[in-house]
């Protein structure tokens, strides 16, 4: 068992919490020696990593869902890797895997921690790597439990999305398609707006920087707003309230124009329309529906096979482009799914 | 059939949309006199009117969960009063109803607004006038049906309820004890505190004028807040959002402190923690439990009648006092439900 064998390690840290944006300043890169997994351990090459917005959440301190990332600590991050090396029965040497690994070339994952890193071996049959890491993987289950499960659509409704080209968006607004309801997306963009129309299917897409999304709403909610899937915040989430259909369903899944702020949050100053249209407003977070993801994996492998559910990347290179890759997700610049590409090997 | 001969009937009228809290010149006191009552009908006298803080809400353009009142009507409210004459088979002269009459001393109302109106006879050995307009009505169907149905209280759970000491906290809270929970009340000033822990049987209660009603929270809410029955809004329901507990309930049911802002409502900057709680907040309009209603006043008022159930009504004299006494509302001045009685014949 020598697999690591002078195998370097490059690791992104967090060397200190950002104010606002994160800064270079915030991130040290550092260099490892691979230690040789010990006895029910795995060593696991990192392919590719998903970049996240919640990930600016974890470099908070205080804990949040989740406990934060440590000063000096690896970057937390989920990841489609190669296994390298086991010391443990249910993995094979070559097997690929999605866990969190971190933002690092290697990881060797202990056996009472694979639970904790979410280890488990992936079907590339299924669909790619960068897909694992898409409508597989965490933003796939995100809009799978958070539209079906919070959002309760009913055939005929109107559901609407921001982020729409995004990770997370892209699967919501074709998931509310295949269940029979209206897809209106929100997105920043003609290029943006034009794909999740066109290639997605959408059945209207809002440019939130092209004018008013309340105008938006109006023209293409005519019966208001069953569902909204939040994952902005701010303003578009006050447009949404304000169009809200009797009995509306808000799935929180994140407020992405408000975690830079360097003051308080916006809180949605049109909240009682709650009130007036009897509706709610609901979090949601991925992990409690661990268990249900293999059922839900299998659907969306289904209806990707089938053709009826597309998906896209945004795929970056190179580990040492960690930090300015994840600021493309604060500026929008992503165009679907955003993933570093550390090794294509 | 003359029984309105000779009655003149004072009302008042909204002269003007306020801007900001009601002033005098927003309404109008008129006289007119009781016409007779015709096929159908019945002349109902106002006994004691019910204030409440939604009327300011009645008074804004545009529609919310109601039609506005209009500029020159008779402004909009709930009221016991007396049959004086019916030509209706369901009512006969002398009966105690219930009824949306509006600010006047006397009411005709044709068979065909008796739905609208929500006319219908109340049994006066089931609690007094007031207690009519209390806790057997609109304030105690909206507490019953707010919290039972959705904010569904567990044994055991936490329920936090602000305006503890109003008309629907103080049976918000009252009930949650009923059903096993542990109540926590927010209110103005040491005695409205104390009454709501030494007569009602709150575990505790936060007076907000007194300090920080987070810390509050925090002392007497260990396992966090279950259910938050919010009537308040603004700086509170964030500082309940803070402490909500995994999988919390929100009822929004009011925002007294906002109504009469001139700028921009204020939004619950902190409304993340529903997603960080997996926790939602929902709305709720009392009238769409209407149905429900008199098996809630059969419960509430069995209650009342074991003692186990207890209510305070703030009792105001004569119709003339009525743009004064409303203002009680939205200076926290009103200690329980507040009243306005008309006539005590």
């Amino acid at each position: 068992m020598s697999a690591s064998q002078d195998l370097t390690n490059r690791q992104v840290r967090l060397a200190r919490r950002p104010v606002g944006l994160p800064q270079a300043d915030d991130w040290s890169f550092t260099t490892e020696t691979v230690r040789e997994p010990g006895e029910g351990a795995v060593l696991v090459k990192t392919l590719a990593l998903s970049l996240e917005p919640a990930m600016r959440g974890w470099m908070n301190e205080g804990r949040s869902y989740i406990e934060p990332v440590g000063i000096g600590e690896v970057m937390r991050a989920g990841a489609i890797g190669r296994v390298m090396a086991s010391l443990h029965p249910r993995f094979r040497e070559g097997d690929l895997v999605s866990a969190m690994t971190g933002v690092q070339e290697y990881a060797v994952i202990e056996e009472a921690q694979m639970r904790k890193a979410g280890l488990f071996a992936i079907d590339p049959g299924a669909g790619s790597v960068t897909q694992w890491l898409n409508v597989l993987g965490m933003p796939g289950m995100t809009a799978y439990f958070g539209l079906l499960d919070v959002g309760q659509p009913r055939e005929g409704d109107t559901v609407v999305v921001s982020g729409a080209a995004g990770a997370v968006g892209q699967t919501v607004g074709q998931l509310a398609k295949i269940k029979g309801c209206r897809a209106v997306g929100i997105a920043g963009g003609p290029a943006k707006c034009d794909w999740v129309v066109n290639e997605l299917g959408f059945d209207a897409c809002i440019d939130y920087k092209a004018g008013s999304v309340r105008d938006g709403l109006k023209a293409h909610c005519p019966k208001g707003v069953d569902v909204y899937f939040d994952n902005v915040g701010g303003e578009i989430l006050d447009a949404a309230l304000a169009k809200l259909a009797r009995g509306g369903r808000i799935v929180i899944c994140g407020a992405i124009s408000q975690y830079n702020n360097t003051g308080p949050m916006q809180g949605p100053k049109n909240y009682m329309s709650l009130l007036v249209n009897r509706a709610r407003m609901q979090g949601m977070v991925v992990f409690d529906y661990a268990e249900r993801f293999p059922q839900a994996v299998a659907e969306l492998a289904g209806y990707l096979r089938e053709g009826r559910l597309k998906s896209r990347e945004d795929v970056v290179h190179g580990i040492e482009n960690f930090p300015h890759a994840l600021l493309k997700l604060f500026r929008g610049e992503n165009f679907g799914k955003l993933v570093l590409e550390v090794t294509s090997a």
